[in-house]
């Protein structure tokens, strides 16, 4: 298979500004004070506009979790073993991972990908497997992906978030799991943002203080590696990513495209996300922010996407999981705009002048 | 009926520390880095000493909305005006207000009672009510209520705590209505805390800045009017305090001599909590926080309590609806705590050493 990357030059859907302005009038007459459901109101406005419509839903969810190893993790910087990421993809066929957990209690479709570990799984039951390699390249020595390896990478991210939006889908998550990947992500934002590491290296599952050093001195390895490459998107990409942060910035820009809201999860979706608005400008529009994860780097690139999420539970899981934890706020939005009497149909006076 | 204030001297249930450990242990077993689910982890352990079991459930809430009026209201410190409460009331009974729909969407109970409005609104389906006298009296002038009107709002709170114990519930919420009560909450919060006015007085269902400072006044000349009662607390509660938020305290009160744990609201319901916790210390360790309300004063309330709620999304409602909206996350700790597998089940290897 050969792909291209000439989708991605494809335009952003527009929002529809009839919808959202019949939304925020809709709210002005429901029975409570005018903002006294704070930003429930604004989401369910957000969602009337991105789903031109005066009755926003999100009960059909989407979860595509992305699956991938790094080359990078040689480099000893996380505080678990590479094993553990195809080992959770066996987590995930057995629904025993935290996103398995949540999607049934969404009642949201779960698909998981698995794009390239270095272990081999094995089939495994319920998991589409890729694999474009078995994990990336070591990015501190050479770019973490060839060519065709990001293309792919790409678009197996569009088909995901296209056979969401087939199966009826009115909200997208994307999710991740690999070993290594916030060191990837920690790197491609640096290229993005021009930040230096030590913002951007954080903790990940656990490490301590010596190993956010080590991180963050492999970080700034990697960017001096590629450091004329950083002021092109799809080279920095390539070099600095990984295969599911690819995916996810594939999905994040396919969804945009076809106008299906997402729901962006932590620190290493939120860069796959400026990824795919640095791409694809205008993008960012379908994008909602769902959580602040605990990862002490996701502070900066929610900033850069102007962002305010709407939990912060100091979760730092990924898999989508902080994604799917804010999802009945979305619900509860949409139930509280569509189903709330108006003053008038209550008959409840209005504030005094 | 002539109801006394002794069973307020039944001290708290205790909370199981056995229980408590075996979650936390259960939570450090779990596939996912330890912590990584942050807030839901804690949230998790919580229920489970509060339960007393290895598998905490939310499934089944109880929501009691307790109305009121407030004498108060004449001195001009809402922005609404006071036939909103009866006309909210006629809300409830239909099915239109916030905590309606939140209810239905939780698919919890909800009981709504009127314990006495300015505006009588006959006889409605679906409203208990108990009508003990037209709203209190103005707390600026004279106690807000009889001592007889105060325990029998207490004992009002206390048997819907009861009741919703008997139906089943593993999670109470109280909820409020009552124009003006902003106001009252307060005053009393100042008498606990011996607070300044300014600290606790805030613009409530959207008071201007120069409303705002006629409040704090009115909430002064309260103060002083009351001042030598301030440091015995049924006296301040009884003179400052309201019938919804007695009733509240009475049913924080109940739900704590019981061990059913209760989901605390915004800044009304945080000031009963307190009114709970200092009337039976010990009673706040029932207490989980919901949400941060935008009423600046709750700030204030809520670390009195040592309370960190789980959501901070601005609102400012009241009824219930910030609790209600947090249920889903109590639900979601409940199944991850529950239903994760763990590294031993799931072959998943450990963190490095």
């Amino acid at each position: 298979m050969n792909e291209t990357t000439a989708w991605l030059q494809v335009p952003p859907a527009t929002p529809d500004d009839n919808a959202r302005q019949a939304a925020e009038a809709r709210q002005a007459n429901l029975t409570k004070p005018p903002g006294a459901l704070g930003r429930l109101e604004e989401t369910a406005i957000r969602l009337a506009s991105l789903q031109g419509t005066g009755r926003p839903c999100v009960d059909r969810v989407s979860i595509s979790v992305f699956a991938a190893d790094h080359g990078v993790a040689t480099e000893g910087i996380s505080a678990f073993p590479q094993a553990v990421t195809a080992e959770m993809l066996k987590n995930f066929a057995r629904g025993g991972a935290a996103i398995s957990v949540l999607a049934r209690e969404l009642g949201a479709e779960l698909e998981v990908m698995n794009l390239g570990t270095v272990n081999d799984t094995g089939p495994l039951e319920g998991i589409v497997s890729l694999r474009l390699g078995p994990g990336t390249a070591n990015l501190c020595r050479e770019p973490a992906m060839g060519e065709q390896q990001l293309a792919r990478a790409l678009h197996a991210g569009r088909m995901a978030a296209e056979r969401a939006r087939l199966g009826g889908a009115q909200l997208f998550i994307g999710g991740e799991m690999g070993i290594g990947n916030t060191t990837t992500a920690a790197a491609l934002a640096c290229a993005l943002l021009n930040a230096p590491p030590a913002l951007l290296a954080g903790p990940g599952t656990g490490l301590n203080a010596q190993g956010v050093a080590r991180k963050t001195e492999v970080i700034r390895q990697a960017l001096d590696r590629h450091s004329e490459h950083h002021g092109t998107l799809l080279e920095a990409l390539r070099r600095l990513g990984g295969f599911e942060i690819a995916a996810l910035a594939g999905s994040y820009m396919a969804c945009a495209h076809m106008g299906l809201p997402v729901l962006v999860d932590g620190f290493i979706s939120s860069v796959a996300a400026l990824t795919a608005a640095r791409l694809c400008p205008g993008a960012e529009s379908w994008f909602l922010f769902s959580h602040t994860s605990a990862e002490p780097g996701h502070r900066t690139v929610l900033d850069a996407l102007d962002a305010q999420p709407l939990l912060d539970l100091g979760m730092r899981l990924g898999e989508g999981s902080g994604a799917a934890v804010a999802v009945p706020l979305l619900r509860m939005a949409c139930a509280l705009h569509n189903d709330m009497a108006t003053f008038a149909e209550a008959g409840v006076s209005v504030k005094d002048a």
